[in-house]
């Protein structure tokens, strides 16, 4: 019942189905860096062969929009439409679509998986060729051209092969996520991107496993998520590593068992780690991106065994120094997108996990906002008041 | 019937037997760095509780044993015997041994697992906390005291807890593998070490999947080895790269499809990889020790996916910079002692891997030489014109 009253409300003001039709909707589009997104109409033409065209009715704000929007990037495309953690309901399908329809409840997935390129067959990774090498071009696969245009007629080009912060978003059919209907949308366009990037680490990349102990280093919403999805996999000791008191009292919720502020200890974190679990831990996580963090990181796992995990973006100069015998007693470190998941084929059991409540998601939504004030959204994030500021399309 | 044979003959040439009593045999002494080992009668006390005091038949010699003889260690012991890849025969063992008895055919190993620590007991890794903790001291775990001594009474230092390269050697219990009796001495004697760590780089470390491509840098034993494990676990492409033409050759005995001399190509070796295998291999090993190389062998493997090995040891000042990023889309760098083998649990099995013809040894063996001739060997081994030289320690 749910599904179809949805379905109905794809359609213009008039009634008129919107399907092959060019919809006018309201965008949050980027015109330059570090500049206010400009909430206006666009125009979001019909999905070609092998896309579909969504519905976006939640989306979240993540860091990585932020990285973009702040001007960071370092081949800027603009004007664009960013966005990549939400949710929707298919509104049309291209030609030779098979598996979507119009009303099926979806996560538009910026990490997709077309299943028969050599990445997707080999099963290696979760990086799909044909998919990853159109990631950053701006426009669709098919024909090297924007779905999105201005009034005027403009090209606005695309962000991550999916585009959220536009209440219609057109995307490959291998960018976009069939999920369980009844899961609530404006929950699961968590998993979009930073909650599954955290959680996969922990399960899939690392492989956390019962009673191992964790080193978590950054506690926003993707070292949250690590922190839940190391509890889950029965990880015994989870120790938080932060500067902001905050923070580390927050992580104590999903599931921390220590923490340490890195701004009131006298000696090196790896240091106070070691001595807190014999040796270090088994498992350890930067969610940060700087190279001091990323190596301490690496420092506090058992020199025998432990892994270690990156998570966080380092800048383009910062790079890592280290003397490889750090690895030489069974160390490994490695690393991964969106933690490790394959977008289409794995979001429908993670939001599975959340209807079974292995993942909470609620706790991660400290903001709601109607799309319309997305730039508070934005400033919120930017200021570090928020972890998830969830944006209502509708309202 | 064999054993019970070797069994008599442990004892004097008068025909008492050896138990119980100090051994005066002949042993390979190193009295400092850089100078010819002394062929010369030691004494070898009996086995404490805990140990056994095994006959060495045969021992091979290592990159690691000319390593410490040139000087290259740190903190250097002298006089010490060193020498880690070999076998023998138990002669007596100590009070509360219940895992050996003489007569047992064993291979000495330097990476022995005692099964009651912290490690041994986790299972994620093959070092063990009392064995490894113990590693580089010199003496024995029980008393802090040698079981060698000079004619006049002076201590002889331990190496790698097992000194090889005397016709008696004192081990733990947990440092001393019970293997198929029915294997040649001569032969295995190579699972002591190098071979075992190739092998097991590629089949426990890297855990190389059928039909995958490999790159291969620096072909010695432990190259070679590599190169071996690789094409048993059903690697459909393996890339050697050297700068002597007859070591790419030899390897190409040993399971390598491709070759590339790193002294002829204009370009870096990392992008011919890339060319020749569409994106890169999907497991490298450097066996060299560089940092350079150690770079070029991460490079060389797809960035989604790739598993790097570090098997080479690089000198203290040689660090190795990298950007995080050259792991983000889920490359795994990692390393390991022995291949990952926990000594006395695997290697009983890799002397069956033998046996069945899995592993082939006798094309390591380039030189046999009487044990009194070691220096020899280890000439040889400096000038790289050995692969291994097996000494024969009845000769």
């Amino acid at each position: 019942m749910l599904v179809l009253k949805r379905v109905n409300k794809l359609s213009t003001a008039d009634g008129t189905s919107t399907v092959g039709q060019v919809i006018k909707c309201k965008a949050a589009v980027a015109y330059a860096a570090r500049e206010p997104l400009s909430f206006e109409d666009v125009l979001v033409a019909p999905p070609h062969a092998g896309e579909v065209r969504v519905k976006i009715t939640h989306s979240s704000i993540c860091q990585s929009d932020l990285y973009y929007l702040l001007g960071k990037d370092k081949d800027p495309i603009f004007p664009r439409i960013v966005g990549h953690e939400a949710a929707g309901i298919v509104e049309s399908v291209g030609e030779g679509v098979t598996s979507l329809q119009p009303g099926d409840h979806v996560i538009p997935a910026w990490v997709g998986d077309c299943g028969k390129c050599f990445h997707c067959k080999q099963g290696k990774s979760n990086c799909c060729d044909v998919l990853l090498h159109n990631f950053d071009s701006g426009v669709m696969l098919s024909d090297k051209k924007t779905r999105f245009t201005t009034l005027d007629g403009k090209p606005i080009y695309h962000f991550f092969g999916i585009s959220t912060f536009s209440q219609y978003s057109v995307m490959d059919e291998a960018s976009c996520a069939k999920v369980n209907p009844k899961a609530p949308l404006d929950k699961i366009c968590l998993l979009g991107c930073g909650v599954a990037t955290g959680i996969g680490s922990a399960w899939k990349i690392a492989k956390v496993t019962p009673g191992s102990t964790v080193a978590v280093f950054g506690l926003g919403t993707i070292g949250l998520a690590v922190v839940e999805g190391c509890k889950a996999a029965g990880a015994s000791r989870i120790i938080g590593i932060d500067i902001v008191p905050e923070k580390l009292e927050l992580g104590k919720e999903f599931g921390l068992t220590d923490t340490i502020n890195s701004k009131e200890i006298s000696k090196p974190v790896q240091e106070v780690i070691s001595e807190m679990t014999d040796g270090g831990v088994w498992y350890s996580f930067d969610c940060i991106g700087k190279s001091g963090v990323i190596t301490s990181a690496l420092e506090s796992t058992q020199k025998a065994g432990g892994v270690s995990v990156i998570l966080g973006l380092a800048a383009d100069n910062d790079k890592v120094t280290f003397h490889p015998s750090t690895l030489l007693y069974g160390r490994t470190w490695t690393s991964g997108l969106f933690g490790g998941y394959k977008g289409k084929t794995d979001l429908p059991g993670l939001v599975e996990k959340y209807m079974d409540g292995t993942i909470n998601l609620d706790h991660y939504i400290t903001h709601k906002l109607p799309f319309a004030k997305i730039n508070e959204g934005l400033e919120l994030l930017k200021e570090s008041k928020s972890l998830r500021c969830v944006m209502h399309y509708d309202e």
